[in-house]
């Protein structure tokens, strides 16, 4: 039965959130379904396995979500990617321009080094600027990238040309308003 | 091997952060190895097994990172609290005051309900305001409370007390500075 479950059928079209004209992609009665939610960490870890990743790394908060049980099943380990002023150790440190205005966040300088195949991990993949920045901490650290993964990518928005030509998954996409 | 991992060895100790004074209880070792973040989430499951919990709930972010796998492992719902504003359904919010200021949490109204026991998770137990909101939010929703799993329990500062007489688990303890 797990095999034929309809991931999309677990998430929850929330209209104009945050703000007007905006479709939300609720994941929380996916979250809330141990059968889907087990069913999404399996097809990450079946995916990705023979890449053989060391760490699965996800910025704070949904992405923790996801990449925290996928480091449990792939053996790996679980790195988390932070705001600024959250992680206690020496971080490096990554500024990235967004729609309005700019983000930051770190990386604990020895969470990752060289020999480490890192997969980056989100709930949604939209233009791709987090995980640009994600990737952009991982080399600063030296290691490689092995992939990324999302439970949910905004075809529209292209975003998997900003992350090519590393291997990209999304177990559920979107065209539009669907 | 797993059951004489001593979990406390992967705690890395980071003094004055956040601030002079404080010594900061790093749990990143942790979370990097497999054996010792997959041995943590065996022992919460282990002991809360019997308790039956129907829902793992934690409040963003560190919580996120152990109630997720060990939802899966007890085949709970995985329920997120988190900060004003990211939920994007109906909410309940809960206000709470901190040593300096106010923090809010939300919890989505039908998250859980009636015939739900919850299990609430955090990385640290400190004098247990997170905990006391997350659980008024889910006897808002209706819920029964089955329990609280930390990581790490400072016991110097008696939050424990604030939860009794649930069944409370803390894996890793500090009696101080050591």
């Amino acid at each position: 039965m797990a095999e034929n479950l309809d991931l999309k059928s677990f998430i929850r079209n929330v209209p104009d959130f945050p703000k007007p004209g905006i479709m939300f992609r609720d994941i929380t009665p996916l979250l809330a379904n141990a059968e889907a939610f087990g069913e999404s960490i399996r097809q990450f870890a079946d995916h990705f396995r023979d890449e053989k990743p060391t760490a699965i790394l996800a910025a704070e908060a949904r992405g923790f979500i996801f990449a925290a049980p996928l480091a449990l099943e792939l053996g790996a380990s679980f790195v988390p990617i932070r705001k600024p002023g959250k992680l206690p150790f020496d971080t490096h440190a990554f500024h990235y321009e967004l729609e309005y205005g700019s983000d930051s966040l770190e990386l604990h300088t020895d969470a990752v080094g060289a020999g480490d195949r890192v997969l980056l991990v989100d709930d949604l993949l939209a233009t791709g600027g987090t995980m640009q920045a994600c990737a952009a901490l991982s080399k600063k650290c030296g290691a490689e990238i092995a992939g990324f993964a999302f439970l949910i990518e905004l075809d529209f928005l292209n975003g998997r040309e900003n992350l090519l030509p590393h291997n990209v998954l999304s177990l559920i996409h979107y065209n539009g308003e669907d």
